[in-house]
């Protein structure tokens, strides 16, 4: 199968365009991010993906991992040194605090960097997801002696991080955890067993920087007694050179569906009387802490949904080009398939849903950028309320979308897509996982009814929906050819009001309403959003059309994509609000017994 | 994880009360299918599908099949000495002529049992499902020479049977068909290669009766110059006994996604001169000989949809009430996850969905025995054209919906459906066959509007549309609590109607049209027809509970399933619906070189 090329023009387009690089870079510490330099960064990546890390992903997948030894875990054949050539890029630092080595670069350019890794290959890429969410949660919440210590190793990415939440009995609900940290003067000795550990263990980098949520003797029970400790895999002397080998090791690694080169470890902490550990911010308050992280890492699953969307099409659309079968309506001789309207469709839908998904993902993250650097408080504070409210849609409806299209990039390969050669069923496993870690999409759907939406009474809901109409208010303003598709948009964006409306007078009597209508109000959602963004990308295709500027075959296919997305993908909508309007009756209606 | 439990109860339910079992008894040669007998069937093959082949259904997807010696494919343990049970009950044997030593029951009986054998081991049931295909042919077009040599054993289960169609260069389209066949007096020398061929070798039984699509040397070119050929492993002795191994083997196996004790095999025909075979029906007919098994096939392919469907339903079910994880809305201290309302969402759209496929399925498969056997011509062609217009339905729909439950029973699993132990994974990867093979559900969604609707000008659709009215009309004349949701079964079968007359108006001069919305409309058709089943099924369940009569805990969950089908699953066709009246102007829009 071919490899990886990075759909370049269309991560421009969706950055400068939609995203608003252009003003972002205007930000003060961004100055940096010009549209050359994006581009020169965005070219460099691509061929680093396309070229070294694409080619070892389906080995990788065949190959898996395994533990060798005294808990060691062999990553496959040239992960490493892929590996290697993403930290002498320093990839990896771009959008960190130059203080620590960082390159004080938006993240939402950081973004479009990190879709490349999981479109080339997911399993490799969530090493550094996993460190880029422990610099975070370092950054904010760790002193300044940790800081020192570890930051720079980790964003240089010379040391990996992980997150340690998990426990055989706390999965979603985290109150139960029963990790232990005892404190003995400048540290902490932290003893139990984690689960689900993304690289826990491997063999790429010197060091592993652990996160781990634990508790203290005295703390109080459920949520509020969980601290966070950072556990070094090595412990690091006061001259950042590595010490001693800490009491923390690989227990076993699960057999999963698909990211067979993703070690997932059990993890063990302190079978020889306990794991050094160091406090991360203040004690009872590591939820926050791990939350802190868990934000961005939620936006980068979206984003790998986007990512492995990507890959699937650009696979299925080759296939579709090159496999001869049978003669299409309106043709006299036999032909490829992509000539069969229904092999059309579902590439459209594949191309429609990744872009519309990919748009959605960068725009949000754009809102992380701004909430950081805006120069108005109130800009800030609506731009955090903004990135709170779409960020369980992006993580939602963006894995909900790579699941789908990996999907369909198999049916759209025939018998041949069942079998493992092909590559489609690779994608098709791995996109499996995206829907339930970082939160299932079950947890997203209900953080966006609960804390994003009734919590502050729908008002960054309004304040996104008069958003959305003022964007449909342009087109129809114009002399456009898109004035029926913003009608339609317009029309969905109104039954999204109807069902907030619905959502918050109805939850004040039903208290099982927001939890039974949550999954269909976020794909609701991010359908709508999707619509939104492409109608936004379809006005620009136009004009940039009528200008006669820019890359013609680009824009054109980009105003047939996003049109098919307003005929074809957003009349799911009104499926969605349908459900939602019939309520929460028939759902909690059957006795416990009688399933 | 626990083993199938067989839903005897909703088994006979639909049988008796939706497929109409009773009528079907009546009819001449089906006069021992009496409820009772009916039910000590089902009750019986569910203690073998739950207690002997369902163990071996995870065993065999870990070990798999492999090719051992001179072309010898070994199974999966256990699976010989099952096979072996299934062949000592003489299950494989009920619907068949009893001249040939079928027990001459209902085909739709049949169908209930081979639900129970894919529930509990799909890989295990394609064995079977494929010797059925290969008599049914036999039946209907072999010579009584081969009749008599090859039914009896294939029949009882000595033998199990093949379908060789599919070649690398000749996928959904055989007019490029090349493997040869060579008259040599009585019998014919077959030269080539086939793949895709399920259960092609294996150790289970001492003979293999391979059925091959080939050409004649002055055949004429295309679909029209295809012979079918019977090629046993063993050649056949006029006593019956086995002669010389035949000039064909297997020559690999294909490594897949799921289905992995299923061996898939590369079969080679003729390497040592030509394979003997002999001509089944007329020379270059062979397709239509093959279309008679496909259609049985097809529908069975249909009901491996509801059967997987099942077994993930079970699974997250018992998953769901023992997992503790979190407070509940309405709930005071942490319970089990099914308590949650989005839990609830899942495992209920995973009910709704599974009962509403099985209802469509048997229904669908009563009318086969019907085309068969009904004493009046016009009932016959009747029910042939019913049967003719729901099978693609059947397959598409169903096997969908195979794959929507699976992944939700994954979901349900939260981070543990994502490792293979679980279980919920082999039915997520193990269903991902269904919308592919025996015709993609593409392919099914073209027969639907080209053969199925088109070509009669949708008169079998007509009647079929009169019949659902006719089931809504029958609640909205009564004093039923189903009213409200028999007038939205209502409104759904007015938009089939409208999609209908679209598609029958705008195809006139929209050749895309057909294949454009093909999918959708089979989509929608399904969604539908869910509706009308799920309707009935309340229906009666609403008068048992009222007359006192029978299973009142089955009825009440009947109704509420059936209500959920109607406000979450059947607002689904709005979607449908919208999408087809857009048309196909997007999705054939873009040009070839731009996707």
């Amino acid at each position: 199968m071919a490899d990886y090329k990075a759909p370049l023009t269309e991560m421009n387009f969706v950055l400068q365009e939609l995203a608003g690089m252009e003003a972002l870079s205007r930000l003060p510490g961004f100055e940096d991010a010009s549209p050359e330099m994006v581009s020169t960064i965005l070219g460099e990546v691509g061929k680093l993906a396309g070229d070294v890390i694409s080619p070892l992903n389906a080995g990788g997948d065949r190959a898996g991992v395994a533990i060798h030894g005294e808990a060691e875990v062999a990553t496959p054949e040239g992960f490493r040194q892929a590996y290697q050539q993403f930290v002498d890029g320093a990839w990896g630092s771009l959008q960190f605090d130059p203080d620590f080595g960082g390159q004080g670069l938006p993240f939402t350019l950081s973004v479009a960097v990190q879709e490349m890794w999981h479109s080339a290959n997911m399993s490799w890429g969530l090493c550094p997801l996993l460190t880029q969410g422990a610099v975070e949660a370092l950054s904010s919440n760790a002193s300044a002696e940790l800081k020192a210590r570890y930051l720079p190793p980790m964003i240089e990415g010379r040391w990996t991080g992980t997150m340690n939440l998990t426990e055989p009995q706390a999965g979603s609900d985290m109150s139960t955890l029963r990790t232990r940290a005892e404190c003995k003067g400048d540290h902490y000795l932290i003893s139990g067993q984690k689960i689900f550990i993304t690289w826990g263990e491997h063999d790429m980098t010197e060091n592993i920087v652990h996160l781990v949520l634990a508790r203290l003797p005295d703390a109080p029970a459920g949520v509020k007694g969980i601290s966070l400790f950072l556990v070094p895999k090595f412990l690091v002397n006061e001259d950042g050179s590595l010490g001693e080998r800490n009491d923390c090791r690989v227990v076993s690694l699960e057999h999963k569906i698909g990211i067979h080169a993703s070690p997932t470890c059990v993890m063990s902490y302190g079978d020889k009387g306990g794991a050094v550990g160091y406090l991360v911010g203040e004690q009872n308050r590591g939820l926050d802490c791990m939350f802190s992280m868990m934000n961005n890492a939620r936006l980068i699953v979206g984003l790998q949904g986007v990512a492995i969307a990507e890959r699937a099409y650009q696979l299925a659309r080759d296939y579709a080009r090159e496999r001869p079968q049978g003669i299409a309506p309106g043709e006299k001789s036999p032909g490829m398939i992509i000539k069969h309207p229904d092999v059309r469709r579902m590439l459209m839908t594949m191309r429609a849903l990744t872009e519309a998904s990919r748009a959605l993902t960068y725009v949000t993250c754009a809102s992380m950028d701004y909430r950081e650097k805006h120069p108005d408080a109130n800009s800030r504070a609506q731009h955090r309320a903004r990135a709170a409210l779409l960020t369980p849609v992006v993580k939602g409806w963006s894995t909900e979308i790579g699941q789908e299209v990996a999907s369909l990039g198999v049916q759209v390969h025939g018998g041949m897509g069942f079998i493992e050669e092909t590559g489609a069923g690779q994608y098709f496993r791995d996109a499996r996982i995206l829907p339930i870690y970082e939160g299932t999409n079950g947890i997203q759907a209900l953080d966006l009814v609960a804390r994003k939406t009734l919590a502050d009474k729908g008002r960054a809901m309004d304040r996104l929906l008069d958003e959305m109409y003022d964007s449909v208010t342009e087109v129809r303003q114009q002399d456009s050819s898109l004035r029926p598709a913003a009608d339609l948009v317009g029309g969905a964006i109104g039954a999204l009001v109807g069902a907030k409306a619905l959502l918050l007078t109805m939850s004040k009597d039903d208290v099982y309403l927001p939890g039974a209508i949550s999954f269909n109000y976020l794909m609701l959602m991010g359908t709508v959003c999707g619509a939104w963004q492409m109608l936004q990308a379809a006005q620009i295709a136009e004009t940039r059309l009528a200008e006669g500027v820019g890359d013609a075959n680009f824009y054109t296919a980009k105003l047939v994509t996003a049109h098919f997305y307003i005929d074809q993908i957003l009349p799911r909508h009104l499926g969605y609000v349908a459900m939602i309007e019939a309520g929460s009756h028939s759902t909690m209606a059957l006795d416990e017994a009688l399933f």
